[in-house]
């Protein structure tokens, strides 16, 4: 793992998986026929600091829910896929589109379908409470668990590693400025 | 303990409690009228592993709500069986219907209306925050608590005993790229 | 404490605090203007022992709200009192109207309304996440979180040093078969 | 450290941040479009107490939500600030109309955009899973996470710095006397 700083600096998409990693694999049902998702306040931070050095954003997931596209907006995601039974395909067919390789993008998940991508990426982050087979060794597990700002930390950790962070930090308050001048 | 193997590889039909084992026991009350449970994306996994290697899945609860069923039909679970006071009856009703014997039944619970049952089966796991007597002893208690993926957990081990588990997750990316295929 | 045991087999009323008892403590707000709260269902199995053996049950809360009269329903609980800014003073009239004296009461509670009760009760138990000053000594810390089965910890441990953990279980087992027989 | 009781009387505002403090930093999305947020009954106790010895309270918040503008009517607090990007801007213009300066002022937060006025203030606290940068000294972390009351303990460690929670808890058992009289 000694090329993990140059393996970050590569980095041009952070993609993330929905259900276990944005939140914490919950599925809430209601008798009235509802459905609620938790995620957390912390990943949208979290998305905003990877966009000010640069990063493109965006979630990808087998499911397909008007929730996860409301917050998905919330989040000013620059790529939003769902509904993907193939996620592999899916972020193949992504990076064509985007003419970038995989080992420009940084992407977490938690589950076996996330397997195939997972193995191709620059960097591979798994949350702690994963469900992958005990031989796959990511570069990076999460301090925080899912659906409590577990992609926060992932991209706090790879702007550091890419020597980011502190500019990141830099341009978010210049970005809280401009947006209460705006408003 | 020595025969778990043995004992696995008779598994035909894997039976699981909802309250506590596909829950973390919480029963959401809203000041409208509605009820919340909340259910673990990781179990779907489970129950559909267990499939792809030819075991039979389903429900038992005493509980009866439109919400459980809703998330049986999404499971895509063989028995749903709700409302029944009398677990253990419901129980021997439908190992007859199916010809099978209780040694063939692979059973999670975690309250003292399982225990008649859990006592019977060929394979009995709980849950770690199980409300057992203390002198039962099952063959598994699961690491991941209810409503974060007790039953993935135990799927998992179920299979790891067999000698399943890869056949398993072969056959989930065969059925992944089937159901691309179609959608 | 070694009176305990005397103690414990007087009590004829059990008696619980809600908000952080039988559930977390957390207040669910919606946008849509609902609330919810999160209770446990292993707390219906704790009322329902206790009721086995002949000791009466009952909630008491300063919050006054319809959620929580339609659990108190579905749990059958002898007595509810909801929205008493005095809880003391309800406490002493519902004694009165009973014809019991506060050694005769089991109560578990979490926070500074609740002291002036917890001082004078039989056996005063009290949540590990609890708000009480520090120099308060209750005679039970419950193992278990409010709204994780706080109240049937404490009442499996309150029918423990009565003896009759297993002569509820036995009345358990009876009462499912009759609910069986009558539906 | 060790002037932090002369820094705690001088004490005349308590604020608060939102998210990851009074709620667990948990967003729940709802597929039919409503949202909601998980707060603690055990702040609802900590703003209390301050009142009842003269401290002024708040919140402050760059999020704007009618489910926060109820919860903060149901807490009775003095002050709701809510949709600030420039959360320090909004703070400093508070403080003006307050005639009160920053070392007069408490405040708890979790996250970057709470850091230009946590380095201000009097007295400092934040949640124990905060997101500030790893440099930053509060006066104090928090026991209990956000959303578990993390604000109660913040309020009863501050009451004991100045030497009043034995008196906030006298004045606290008077208030409730007075609301029984009332109703």
């Amino acid at each position: 793992m000694k090329n993990l700083p140059s393996r970050a600096k590569k980095i041009r998409l952070f993609l993330s998986d929905v259900d276990g990693v944005l939140t914490d694999a919950g599925m809430y049902y209601s008798e009235e026929g509802d459905e609620l998702k938790k995620f957390s306040t912390y990943d949208g931070g979290g998305f905003l600091l990877l966009k000010l050095v640069g990063i493109q954003t965006g979630i990808l997931t087998s499911e397909n829910t008007a929730l996860v596209e409301r917050r998905a907006r919330k989040l000013r995601l620059d790529h939003v896929l769902q509904g993907y039974w193939d996620k592999t395909g899916a972020f193949h067919r992504l990076l064509e589109t985007l003419g970038l390789t995989p080992d420009q993008v940084a992407y977490i998940g938690d589950d076996i379908n996330d397997l195939p991508i997972l193995r191709q990426v620059g960097i591979a982050a798994v949350v702690p409470d994963h469900c992958l087979p005990a031989d796959f060794q990511p570069h990076y597990i999460t301090t925080r668990k899912g659906g409590s700002g577990a992609v926060r930390d992932f991209a706090e950790w790879l702007l550091r590693l890419r020597g980011e962070y502190e500019l990141a930090l830099e341009r978010y308050f210049e970005f809280i400025q401009k947006q209460h001048e705006r408003s």
